[in-house]
């Protein structure tokens, strides 16, 4: 690792307390997460926690964007089944798991903090949204949805067979089997592929 | 109400055991309830609880089956639309932010609890879809979807519709918002109203 300038004994804090904050909040929600917690299991004292957020909310919303930041950064897909596809990369095999368990909270766990649900709404949820319009738009133009087709519910039920994969389909299914189930769901819209 | 044989107020606390357990499950989820804050809130001794219900398990089941039951008890349905009319009566309007509630708990509180999650798909799931499959291959026969359709996924797109907007729209939405929202996914997958 590079010489960092400042104070790396505090990016070593800030990593542990994000991370400490991500495991709470997955494995006990909101409810069962709080500051006292996320500073013993990160091993600082509360005074570091409370020096970084003023309060839970900030410090969960934080160590959410942070979980969620993926490498690959919403590349443009040339097809609906590619932006699938890659959906299915993060959904299925031995390493989603803990990603499954993370959106499963972020879906279900935040309804009853409308602050937090918001603030990741805006942050983590319309980027995304927008990237999903965007694919959509440009099958649309190659004719493979039909003109006057409402794309934001198709996105909603693209978005809903993710949501209800994580909620009624195991932990363990593999990229094949996510994969297969999202194309399914495309395959009965409105969508026609091109010839 | 009529003289009942047997010990009426035997069937009394019955009732006010399994209210309480229903409301306890909606409020605080499953960690949040015991056996103890049921037979509190009911107004009972403990031992009055344990004598029906050997364990929570059993009981947050029995009262949930409880709280599922339906009046009208599954009609046939003349079209799909009918059929999305009826889940609308009881997603929308003044009386409905209980029962979304208790869906919401259903869906996203007993992933971790296999044995409940299990029992309820097999007592309260597997009935109404069930109905919903027929419903489905009624409008198939009367070539409303196409003949190689998968029944299966298009009932899953549609049940998702529930739960997405069971997540993300307000408990305030009236009927009609829920009915226009689920013919519009209605209406975007490859199902086609007969002329």
């Amino acid at each position: 690792m590079p010489p960092t300038p400042g104070r790396p004994r505090s990016a070593e804090a800030d990593r542990a307390v994000l991370g400490a904050a991500l495991e709470l909040l997955v494995e006990h929600g909101v409810e069962g997460t709080s500051i006292e917690k996320v500073a013993q299991r990160a091993g600082v004292t509360r005074a570091t926690v409370y020096r970084r957020y003023p309060d839970k909310t900030r410090l969960l919303l934080a160590a959410l964007l942070e979980g969620l930041r993926t490498p690959s950064d919403l590349p443009e897909c040339d097809s609906v089944e590619e932006m699938l596809s890659m959906w299915a990369q993060g959904l299925g095999g031995p390493d989603a798991a803990g990603g499954r368990r993370l959106l499963r909270r972020l879906m279900t766990g935040l309804h009853d903090h409308p602050e937090l649900h918001r603030a990741y709404r805006e942050a983590g949820i319309a980027r995304r949204e927008r990237w999903i319009r965007s694919t959509l738009e440009r099958a649309r133009e190659r004719g493979e949805f039909p003109p006057d087709a409402d794309l934001a519910v198709v996105g909603e039920i693209l978005t809903s067979a993710v949501t209800t994969h994580l909620l009624t389909r195991p932990d363990t299914c593999t990229v094949r089997e996510v994969e297969d189930h999202l194309l399914a769901v495309l395959h009965h819209t409105c969508y026609r592929r091109t010839p």
